[in-house]
């Protein structure tokens, strides 16, 4: 990743999800909910492929949780 | 661009964005939903062309997530 | 403009809008869209002039899209 | 002021107000109007006296616009 | 206090309301409103104590305006 | 913790949280509330533990204020 701090629980959680193509869900501050894996992050998004592989970006600063699901 | 950082995966996507002249659909924090192809972006927003050739420009800090659209 | 970063297309928009007195929609946070021809901007505001003389200070923060009128 | 910026129209145009002070309306985001005079701002707030001379502090992070009410 | 700006008015403000233990009414970007007495403030947060004795950490990101009741 | 300020109040009282592994109740910017215990928290995040050891990464950006529940 480009200037982007790895030393972060939080952004190496999201690495885990994305190297073993975890499914996520993303609740947002629009009360949104996304579904799907995470195909990689950086500073300002990250981006997930939902069930239909439609690619979203979603925006950091939208993001209100996210979880695992199974 | 100027003094804007393009090593990031999210801004170099907007940039094929703008390349390609894909259609996005950009989802705000106001819950409105814009629809259009990106013209520019800089480090406080993304400028899109809509359908009717109207230019409305978008803040990133209001933005949730956005997504091509076919 | 003081400290103030007019080599992004997107503030150099809004000079143009400033000098060409264009009407110019302002979509916020809010949901409120207020309209005028903006008279100055800096770091932190916009400010607008509406129909009736009235002049409205618009926060940057506040703001989800802007685009012209005619 | 402390490590403010005064070079700003925006911080200038409140310095103003108060010194002539002025009743402004303040929209916030949460959607709340408050009405009063300034008292003072730093980075981080405004403070204003409303009608009944209750001290009101506002963030500056809450505003969506103001502007002045005769 | 740690690394915290104690030279702006908001700071001192809260500095004050620490020292007299005067109820303060906070207003949340959410709508909720939260009554107590401050009993700390740091660069992230207010600690508020209600009638209860209940602490609740009440995050500055998310605070619209406040003021004392009486 | 990586980088990370622990003079703060608020960070160590959500270290102490953590140590004493305290339920705690979250409430968002979206209006949700969250409720467990929280396992880790860094710059841009609090990671909970709910009742049916489901793992919740809460963004602080969505934070309006926290508290103890018995």
């Amino acid at each position: 990743m480009t200037e982007f701090e790895t030393g972060y629980p939080s952004v190496r959680q999201i690495q885990t999800f994305i190297r073993d193509q975890l499914d996520v869900e993303v609740k947002l501050m629009t009360g949104d909910t996304l579904t799907g894996k995470v195909v990689w992050q950086d500073t300002h998004c990250l981006c997930l492929q939902d069930a239909s592989e439609q690619m979203v970006t979603v925006w950091r600063q939208a993001i209100a949780y996210h979880k695992t699901v199974s």
